[in-house]
């Protein structure tokens, strides 16, 4: 394959843990894939190296303090360095790229991620929020510029996998499974005085420190409902959460016919990343298998609501419907930040989140501008109860 | 769908265990199937009474001593009669017949198949022994007459649903999973002394008396690899059987990226049954489902080659090649009878069959009269060994 023919990502938050591993598969497969468009947040001295390795045709450092360090080490080379939130959005839409991997942390990834829809790019999507916030806006945008969104999120590319061939077959139900984080056995009195490093070991899954907190509370596990819910056009009561300790069986799908279709794995990021920037063919890996005579057993129990009321919350939103969700996310980023900072208890994270669903005004089919400005009103609100 | 447009089946073996579960789900489709062919062994009356009900265009009872009694109860219908293993082969080819579904069980199979090959049905194959006698030469027809089968066994089916959608993806590895049977946990002396009725009652699945015993000495799953072997056109080394006694999980695919897909569901024939007709749609169906919150676990384990001797056996038949799994077949029929009827031990099994692998000639590449030829012989010194 020829430069011409390789698929031209663009990986929005190349230096967190999604977008450093799919630069391992891109790296693994020189042939088909090309890294065109590097982002980061924060951390420029690994955008630098990651641009160094990759000779991207452009990268973008969100924190306009780092733009100049950036620039100058990148000088040698032919990589045009952007900064700022609005780069995001344009290099989203440069003409070459085929692929948009939307790996940034939270709200932040919903405007770019419009953006690369709009400019009809397929999206691999492993930022949840996006959908979690805007899931009816992002989902009529697809629809009508016909744009495919692969999912990332090991969970929804098990669904996924376990849809393939099966087009013309109703979903009866969706099984999510979820490990239960590192509290699943915790008593009520124990979660009262858990600490984020306590909450960043995470039994199974190496993630970002977001989304491990985000597990611990299984606040997680609600936003991969609502994912899933606008993802495969399901209602959410038909998607049941179920705790599986063990990580193997990333999710299912059961059929109306009875049968259940699911994906298994060890847990490892790189197989859903690289499904979703190889679709519709899957790349032979070295990805470690899953050894069936020392497995020993998987098991599966219901999640408890009680010890865990960030998932409560999360139905609650959903229940609420409209603007709901976004309040939610807002919330949820606040306290996940206070949490990792010890402004804030563990158990108090689902208070600060039940407290903002009922104070914000609720807001039915909400537009993109509604969205923005519901998100930094929540998130006052939020920083004020902490 | 007006009657032209109904799918017409012929069910060869209407009143065994898999007969009588299709009967079921086309009884529950009448707008979408009609059992335009039903045949049985010897059960005149059940054969009588699904006729009765069913009224298909023929019937045929092999048995040739109840021909009378079966033509005379169906007197008053515009049903064809008829007797003899001839006549097996003869309705499978009846022009109208769509699909035919290969319920008789054992090497008898194999004749009304390969007539069902070369005119051209559409295979829903219940009846391993099929392939596993003479997988080669039914491969090999399958393709020169373009005809598709598909399976009934639930690993085979499982294998079939993980498969769907992936036909361009390379399978790394089939995951076969087996319950194990009523005496996975029997010590190596209770085994020694093990009955037909304790070999009888397995632990999940319902099924005929033939098909429980392999279960119970394990060679049902040797002759599955070798089904699956042809079925997929897989190497037997990458074909793993795994243990699993709950029978959930009923057989799985691992991908080269390392993705395992695989298909779960309660164990229950008249999935892969219903399926292997309405393919590629699922049908809605009451058949039970699985309870995640209630199923507590799934185990896996590596089977135990010196207690399943008849596994062991099958393993070195695969490895001969050849005819040998028609003597493996042949020798397993004489020795599964003998002990049901009290004239053979369990572990006695195994030797039977590896004498006869030892003995008999080896024979490459056969034909359909070398495989009728060695059934024959076979069987005459399995007979003698006992």
């Amino acid at each position: 394959m020829d430069n011409e023919n390789k698929k031209k990502i663009c990986i929005l938050g190349s230096t967190g843990s999604i977008g450093t591993q799919a630069l391992e598969v891109i790296g693994a497969h020189p042939d088909l894939f090309e890294a065109y468009v590097l982002t980061a947040g924060r951390n420029a001295d690994l955008l630098i190296s990651q641009a160094r390795r990759f000779q991207p045709a452009a990268v973008v450092i969100a924190d306009e303090t780092k733009y100049a360090e950036v620039r100058e080490a990148l000088a040698d080379l032919p990589v045009q360095v952007y900064c700022g939130e609005e780069a995001l959005c344009q290099v989203c839409q440069m003409e070459p790229v085929d692929v948009v991997l939307t790996a940034l942390v939270g709200f932040a990834g919903l405007r770019p991620t419009v953006a690369a829809i709009k400019a009809r790019k397929t999206i691999a999507l492993a930022n949840k929020e996006t959908l979690v916030v805007a899931g009816e806006l992002v989902t009529r945008l697809c629809l009508e510029n016909r744009v495919a969104v692969l999912p990332v999120d090991s969970e929804h590319s098990a669904i996924f996998q376990s849809l393939m061939g099966e087009e013309d077959n109703a979903i009866e139900k969706i099984i999510l499974t979820a490990s239960g984080g590192p509290f699943r056995t915790f008593s009520p009195e124990q979660m009262q005085t858990v600490t984020a490093a306590q909450a960043l070991r995470h039994p199974n899954w190496d993630m970002g420190a977001k989304i491990t907190i985000d597990s611990a509370s299984m606040m997680n596990k609600g936003f991969e409902v609502i994912e899933a819910r606008w993802l495969f056009d399901v209602e959410p009561e038909r998607i049941q959460v179920v705790v599986h300790p063990q990580s193997i069986l990333h999710s299912a799908v059961e059929f109306e016919d009875g049968a259940v279709v699911g994906q298994m794995g060890m847990p490892d990021m790189k197989i859903p990343i690289q499904l979703a920037l190889s679709y519709p063919k899957r790349l032979k890996s070295d990805f470690p298998r899953v050894d069936w005579y020392r497995l020993g057993q998987m098991t599966f129990e219901e999640p408890d609501l009680k010890r865990f009321p960030c998932l409560a919350q999360a139905y609650r939103a959903i229940a609420m419907g409209g603007g709901a969700p976004c309040v939610l996310n807002a919330a949820n980023e606040v306290v996940n930040l206070a949490f990792r900072e010890g402004r804030c208890r563990f158990l108090q994270m689902a208070d600060v989140i039940s407290e903002c669903l009922s104070r914000m005004p609720r807001l039915d089919a909400p537009t993109l501008e509604d969205y923005l400005a519901l998100d930094r009103d929540t998130r006052q609100l939020a920083t004020s109860l902490l």
